[in-house]
C-alpha cells in the first residue's frame, strides 16, 4: 500500500493527509470540506453514521463523521444502488462506513460541499440501535463522563480532544521557537519535600503480607525501590536542575494529587506545563506567561475555529470573545499588597473575609481579574508564610517573589516564582518549614555550585483546555479523568 | 522588561530568540556561533564557565557554555578590566557569569566567532573547585549516574538532552502533519488486562493499618478509587477508543514497568509514543512506522548536528551514518515464517535455539537486520501463542497481524499489531487466555457499535533516543532514571 500526501502544509492543526490505496481515494472530511480537493474528483471517506435522512424522492442524506473536523459531511445516496434497500435504509447512529462519490457543490445550508455518492459500504453495525449508548438524542455532560469510550463520538468531547490537542501541539511549538528544550521530569519520586499536596503511594509491596523492621514498621528497604515512593505533584525541582544546566527548559507531564475533593476543579491526575529558566527573574517569568498564553490562545483561534463556534453555541457565548479579548489585553500587574488594598476599599462583601496575609479565594481573583481590572491580572510578591519553601524572599522580608496569573471568566490559571538562588536564605527557609536540608542536598548543590537566579510557572494543562472551551467541569476535558472513587476504562 | 526577538525562524530545533533588557542585549550562545548576530555589535553572553585559559601576555580565555548548543563561545578577556585579578583569574569550571563583549571574527581553530570582552560579571562562584563533582576532569557515565540533577552540565548529557527533546518535537510535529490527534492515557488504571507486564500499585491506604474486608483481605474499597489500581502498562486500549472516534490519533506519555530486571536496556518508568488509526490495516501501520521513523532521523540529522557530531567521535561512530542509511533505505519485510527460515537456513550458531513458536531474541533480531537484510525490517504475521490478546487472527488460524520493526544496530525498536475488530474472535480470544470479557466489556463495546480495521504501534522514546545518540545505557537518555533500588532527585 501507498499513501500519497497531497497539498501538505505546515501550519496550524488543519493540516491532513490524503491517502491512495489500490487506486481508491481516500481522504479525511475535512479535506473535502475546507475545499482542498477539486470538485468533480472522486473520494472515498470512512467515518461514523450521524444521522441519516430518507427523502420521499428516494434519495438518502447520510451525514458522516471521521473527527478530522467538527463537521460531518453529507453524502446523498440514489435509490440505485445495489444495496440501498438492504443497507443504506438501515444504517443508524455509529455505524461505520466508507463512502465513494463525487465531490460536489453543496446546495444545502451550512456547508460547501458534499458527496454525490456511487457506492456506500458498509464497514460495522451497530448491534442495537436502541441502546447504543450514543444514539442521536443529546446526553447529559454526567452521562456522557460514565461512557468515557464511546463520548468522543459526540459533538462536545469530539471538539473537546480536538481543542486539546491544538493547545498542546501550540505549546510545545511555542516553547520550541523560543528556544527551549523539552525534559521529562520523573514521574516516581522518593522526595515529598515540596509539600504542595497529598501524594499517591507507589509500590509493589505484596500488601496482604508486608515485611515489617524489627521495630515492626512496613520494611520500605524491601521495596521496588528500596525506599518509599510516590507519584509527583510538580516537575519544579528536576527542571530547576536542567535550567541551571541548558538555561531554558519545560516539562509538559502528568502529575498526581490525592486530595480527596470531589469538585469541578480538580482532578487527582492532571498534565501540567512548568518552564524554568536561568538567569530570570519573576518579571522575566510573568512576561513568558503573557507570551504563551496569547501565543496558544491565537493558535486555538485560527486553527479550531470550527470547534469554538460550537463551545460558543452550546457551551458558553464568550468562548470566543474573551479569547480575542485576552490576546489583545496588556496584562494587568499588581504588588500582592495593593491588590489587598484594593479588594479592601472594593465595597465587595466576600464570603471569605480579606486581610493582608490571607491566601485569595477564587471570588477575591475573579473580582481583581473581571471587576477591577477587566484583564490578566499577575498578582506578584505573595507572604512568604502562604509560599512554598524554594521561592525567593524578597528584600521586605515578609513577602517572596511569587505570582499568580489571573484570567477573567477562571480566576488562577498559572503560579509561579522565582526560585532562592542564596543557599543560605533557601537552608533558612527550609528549616523554618520543617524540611531537613539533608534530604534536599541534591537540590542545594544547584546553589553550591555557580547559582543562577531562575524562575519559572506551572501552567495546569486541564485548566486551560477548560478555560478555552467553557466545559465547566474539568473532567470533561481529559480523555479519561481520575477522581476519588473513579478510575475506569 | 522587554524581549525583543530577533530574526525568529519556525524551521527545526536551531531557533533561539535574543533579548533586549534594560539596553542589554542577551543572547544565547547559539545565536553568536552560527552568524546569526553581526560582527561588532555587542551582546552579552550568560552561562558557565567550561574551562579558563590564561596566556602570558596577560589574556585569559573562558569557555561559556549556555546549552542552547554543543559548543561554548570563547571570551577574550583582557587583563585591564577591573575584576580581572581579583574574579576573572579566579573563575573555574561551573562558576556562572555574564560576559559582554563585542562579536569578533575567531582567529582560532573550530570556531567562527568569539567574544571580545569588556565586562565580566561574576553570577554565582563554585562552593570549592577541587570537588566540584563536574570538574574538568572527565567522568565514567555510572558515575554521572549518581550526580543526576549535574550531569546536563556536561558534553554528552546536555547533548543527550538536546537530541531528546529534538526528537520528541519531531514525533509531535509529525503526527500532526499527518492529522493526528494528541491524546493522553491515563496512567492510573485499575485495569491489568493487558498483561504486558509486571505494575505498579497506586494507593493511598495507610500500610502500618491496612482496612481489612470481613474475609481477611486487604479492603480496596477503603483505598483512594474505591478499587485497587495501578500505573499504566500502555495506553492503547485507550487510544483504541479515541481511534474508533476521532479516526487518527497517537499518546505520548509516561509508561511504568515493575519487572525487576537490572539491564541496560530496562526502566521502570519510560515514554512512549502509541498511534492508532482507524480504517487502517498492519501494512498501513508499517508504513506510518517507516514515515515516522524517517521523519524524526531527518530532523535529528539537520537540527542537531553538532550533538551528533560528538556522539559518532565519542560515543559510536556510526552515529551519523547509520541514521543517514536509515532515512534511505528501503525498508525490507518478511514474514515471521519467512524469517524463522532464514535463520535456520543462516548457518550461524544462535545462543537460543531457532524454531518456529519462539519469540525471538535480540540475536535473531540482530541477524535479519544486520545480516540478512542490512536495511531495517517490518517482520509479520507472528504466531498467536506470544502475542496479546487483542491482536487480528489470520485466516490461517495460526498467526495474528503482529509486526516488529527491527534496526540495525538496536534490534526491535517498534512493536505494533492490527486490532482483532471482531467480537466473536475477540471473545474466543481473550477467553482462551483466562480473561474476563464482562472485565473488559468497554472494550468490547468498541466492537458492538460500529466497528473498525484500526492499527497502530508502540515505541519505546528511550529507546529511540538510545539508538539515536549511541548511548548504550537506556540510563543516560532519561534525565532523572527509575529501576530497582533506584529513585533518587
Amino acid at each position: 500500500m501507498n499513501w500519497l500526501n497531497v497539498g501538505q502544509q505546515s501550519l496550524g492543526c488543519i493540516v491532513t493527509s490524503m491517502e491512495k490505496i489500490n487506486n481508491m481515494t481516500y481522504a479525511p472530511v475535512t479535506d473535502v470540506l475546507s475545499g482542498k480537493l477539486a470538485v468533480d474528483s472522486e473520494v472515498t471517506v470512512r467515518g461514523w453514521i450521524r444521522s441519516r435522512r430518507d427523502s420521499k424522492a428516494g434519495i438518502s442524506f447520510l451525514a458522516i463523521y471521521d473527527g478530522s473536523c467538527f463537521d460531518p459531511i453529507q453524502a446523498v445516496v440514489p435509490n440505485n444502488l445495489n444495496n440501498y434497500e438492504n443497507e443504506v435504509l438501515k444504517l443508524t447512529t455509529g455505524c461505520s462506513v466508507e463512502v465513494t462519490g463525487t465531490i460536489v457543490e453543496s446546495p444545502a445550508k451550512g456547508q460547501d460541499f458534499e458527496l454525490a455518492a456511487t457506492d456506500v459500504k458498509v464497514v460495522g453495525w451497530v448491534e442495537d440501535a436502541d441502546t447504543y449508548p450514543m444514539a442521536k438524542t443529546r446526553h447529559s455532560i454526567e452521562y456522557l463522563r460514565e461512557v468515557a469510550h464511546l463520548r468522543p463520538r459526540t459533538n462536545v468531547i469530539g471538539a473537546v480532544a480536538r481543542v486539546r490537542n491544538c493547545l498542546s501541539q501550540a505549546i510545545h511549538r511555542f516553547y520550541h521557537e523560543q528556544g527551549y528544550f523539552w525534559m521529562s521530569a520523573p514521574l516516581i519520586t522518593a522526595s515529598d519535600a515540596e509539600g504542595a499536596g497529598e501524594m499517591f503511594r507507589v509500590s509493589t509491596l505484596d500488601m496482604a503480607n508486608l515485611p515489617l523492621t524489627e521495630q515492626g514498621d512496613v520494611d520500605f528497604n524491601e521495596d521496588f525501590f528500596g525506599k518509599e515512593t510516590f507519584l509527583t505533584v510538580s516537575g519544579q525541582l528536576n527542571a530547576e536542575a536542567y535550567a541551571c544546566a541548558l538555561s531554558k527548559v519545560y516539562t509538559f507531564g502528568p502529575t498526581f494529587r490525592a486530595e480527596n475533593s470531589n469538585t469541578s476543579r480538580h482532578l487527582a491526575e492532571f498534565w501540567m506545563v512548568e518552564p524554568e529558566v536561568a538567569f530570570a527573574d519573576l518579571d522575566d517569568a510573568a512576561k513568558l506567561a503573557e507570551d504563551m498564553l496569547k501565543y496558544v490562545f491565537k493558535a486555538v483561534l485560527e486553527e479550531r475555529r470550527d470547534d469554538l463556534e460550537f463551545f460558543a453555541q452550546r457551551i458558553n457565548k464568550e468562548a470566543i470573545t474573551r479569547l480575542e479579548k485576552f490576546v489583545e489585553s496588556d496584562f494587568a500587574q499588581v504588588d500582592y499588597t495593593d491588590a489587598i488594598q484594593i479588594l479592601l476599599d472594593s465595597g465587595k462583601e466576600f464570603e471569605f473575609p480579606v486581610e493582608w496575609g490571607i491566601d485569595m479565594s477564587s471570588e477575591h481573583e475573579r473580582y481583581l481579574a473581571e471587576e477591577h481590572f477587566n484583564a490578566p491580572v499577575v498578582v506578584k510578591n505573595y507572604p512568604k508564610d502562604i509560599k512554598a519553601f524554594y521561592m525567593r524572599l524578597n528584600d521586605d522580608g515578609k513577602t517572596v517573589a511569587a505570582m499568580d496569573v489571573l484570567a477573567p471568566g477562571i480566576g488562577e490559571i498559572i503560579g509561579g516564582s522565582q526560585r532562592e538562588e542564596r543557599l543560605e536564605l533557601l537552608d533558612k527557609r527550609m528549616i523554618e518549614m520543617g524540611i531537613d536540608p539533608e534530604h534536599m542536598s541534591w537540590y542545594r548543590d544547584l546553589r553550591r555550585y555557580g547559582t543562577v537566579p531562575h524562575a519559572g510557572f506551572g501552567l495546569g494543562f486541564e485548566r486551560l483546555v477548560s478555560y478555552v472551551t467553557g466545559m465547566a467541569n474539568i473532567r470533561d476535558v481529559i480523555p479519561f479523568p481520575r477522581a476519588p472513587r473513579s478510575a475506569n476504562f
